[in-house]
């Protein structure tokens, strides 16, 4: 095992009836909110209605910001920041999924610096202070409800980059897993998707070069939870238990714990399909679903091992040799996006094969701040390959 | 799953040479530190030395308040808020087991009441506010470490009672698994039991009524490494990724995450058992490894579908039936302690079958403080008539 630290103090407020407590806790960190949300499906859902009367009732006043779209972009982080700074809040609350809480975390930073907050995301500036960021959870997915990332879209050049800082990390935040109720099938879908993909990464990047039984372990409980979890969730929407279980594993996939001790972990397939969604505002989970089994059955190549590993002792490969276990497991993990509906090939996400090598133009950029140096434009137009 | 609140801000800091860090992580806090410790263990074992070196380099002041025994009295912390308040330190640094992160956060929060500690323990006090509690571990097994909790034993009348308080939870904790080579094998194994003991208790005393195949399979998880990690210790006592991976994974056992959701749980094994430790000074988990498959087999009986599914998930029972199901695993168990050379019966652990009565009258009055109503005398004397 590497040396890690770990720290996570976000305050976690899990249940039903728990949006009712969001005044109360943004209460503790001010007087005065920014609050952010998105195209306005929390108004169809009741969850404004009920946010709202629990700010009234714990006396926070508050100024709406509406309108963050998925894969959120730069000019709406800095439309928040000026207008926190001219309204003056204390406290930002993101109410909604990851694009909504990293728009949220990106005003934080960005009001309390007299700088462009796209300096962070391209490391020449270092998140120093932030407003407090307070969470309702609205869609399972990112984790950014107990992290410290946020990724944002640079519009003018369709740069996807993140940053982190334990500064916008969350304080608190509000699940109700009744929130998912009215999330549709294809998004319930990309969710599973996407925690998936953030535990796999970890798994298969990282730099410990020994056994990681703890963690190994971790990443099957909480993805074979999420599995069964979607497939009662879309036969049932409104099945609560499946509903829960959903919500908290996908914040525990992407929370640290997963990869602590792991050494470095890198994230190549949301890389790939952060180009994805930069070009073609193709869903995120969608677009992994597109990345993954493609980056696995290129990568298993190099490194079958690692792969045949995941297919034995989570998919039940029976296979002795590494390279036809690590087949048949990536064949199975391809398989069930399919059974969920999620798009397994570019040509069923709606994305030209002649695209490539633009893709791979895009995603190069992002390799070098992202620090994967040995994604070349010619290794991701391999992967790319493999994505057909 | 039930609604839960999960709040664990402790930060870790984990691996080979994190004791040097431990004079800065003090140094966030203050810069006069009682230091807390034991037996003298720390001194042959090189921790000491190394503590020291790394409180002066951060220009920490400290004051040693050495001699904790395990099964930690309430005259000793005493002693220690004593000390604390003459010495007028700002930090409680911890150097040690569960025994004496215990002894330090009944001083953090002594310190600061006008009262006597005990009363926090019989909760007809609550703790308001307590000197930061710092911790270099040296044995993992009570994850006091990264949890709200502290034990101790009131010398007058044998009653070991616990309190609960975020204000007590360390601020930092420094995990080196390498402290871990010169643990005993029986201590090994004690350590070993103590964690399993822990999670078992979560699994099958819980209020959750439906399934709960997240926080289940953590468990599993969790005690499947602890397992592995403990034979692989006492085959090898300097194998570092079995220390570390012990280390880390007796944390997470018991730092909330496997009963977050699992509605109110109940310690009644550890209960009983601080009866035998408080009337025979057996060690903790040598207690327990006599107390816990006596309890399952008598409480299997009353719900023996979750002893099965413990022994067909965990153990790979096959039988059908629940109860031989449940009694397969109980025995797996028992003999998985027995391998450890942990005690299985009262008579293996010294304590003379003819006192159970007296353990009972010890244990019920705790039982009344625990909220653990349907322990009556006769009920006690029913499941010791199970660890004979």
């Amino acid at each position: 095992m590497q040396n890690f630290v770990f720290e996570n103090p976000t305050k976690i407020i899990f249940g039903k009836g728990t949006i009712a407590r969001i005044g109360a806790e943004v209460r503790r960190f001010g007087t005065r909110a920014l609050m952010v949300y998105g195209m306005g499906s929390i108004r169809t859902g009741g969850v404004y209605g009920q946010v709202l009367n629990s700010l009234k009732e714990a006396g926070v006043e508050f100024v709406e910001f509406p309108g963050v779209r998925s894969n959120p972009l730069l000019s709406k982080a800095r439309e928040g920041i000026a207008l926190a700074r001219a309204e003056k809040v204390d406290v930002v609350l993101a109410v909604g999924g990851g694009s909504v809480i990293d728009t949220a975390k990106t005003i934080a930073a960005g009001t309390k610096a007299d700088h462009d907050p796209w300096e962070f995301f391209v490391y020449t500036k270092t998140v120093k202070d932030a407003l407090p960021v307070l969470v309702v959870l609205t869609l399972s997915a990112s984790a950014s409800e107990m992290n410290p990332a946020a990724v944002i879209t640079k519009d003018e050049t369709c740069q996807k980059y993140s940053v982190r800082s334990p500064l916008i990390q969350p304080k608190a935040s509000i699940l109700d897993p009744q929130v998912l109720y009215t999330l549709s099938p294809a998004y319930t879908a990309y969710s599973a998707v996407d925690i998936v993909t953030h535990m796999l990464e970890g798994y298969f990047t990282n730099t410990e070069t020994g056994e990681s039984p703890l963690q190994d372990r971790m990443v099957y409980a909480f993805m074979r939870t999420i599995m069964e979890a979607a497939e009662k969730s879309l036969a049932d929407p409104r099945d609560y238990d499946a509903r829960a279980n959903f919500m908290w594993s996908g914040t525990l996939a992407f929370n640290g714990l997963t990869t602590a001790g792991m050494g470095i972990v890198g994230y190549p397939v949301h890389m790939m399909e952060h180009s994805l969604s930069a070009l073609y505002d193709i869903a995120h989970g969608a677009g992994l679903s597109i990345v993954l089994p493609g980056w696995m059955a290129w990568s298993a190549k190099r490194k079958p091992a690692r792969f045949a590993c995941l297919a034995r002792e989570f998919f039940g490969a029976a296979e002795a040799d590494d390279a036809k276990a690590a087949a048949a497991g990536i064949s199975q993990l391809r398989d069930w996006f399919r059974s969920i509906r999620s798009p397994v090939s570019l040509g069923e996400g709606g994305i030209p094969e002649g695209d490539m090598e633009k893709i791979a133009d895009n995603a190069v950029e992002l390799a070098r701040t992202w620090r994967l140096k040995d994604y070349t434009k010619e290794v991701i137009m391999e992967v790319l390959q493999h994505c057909r």
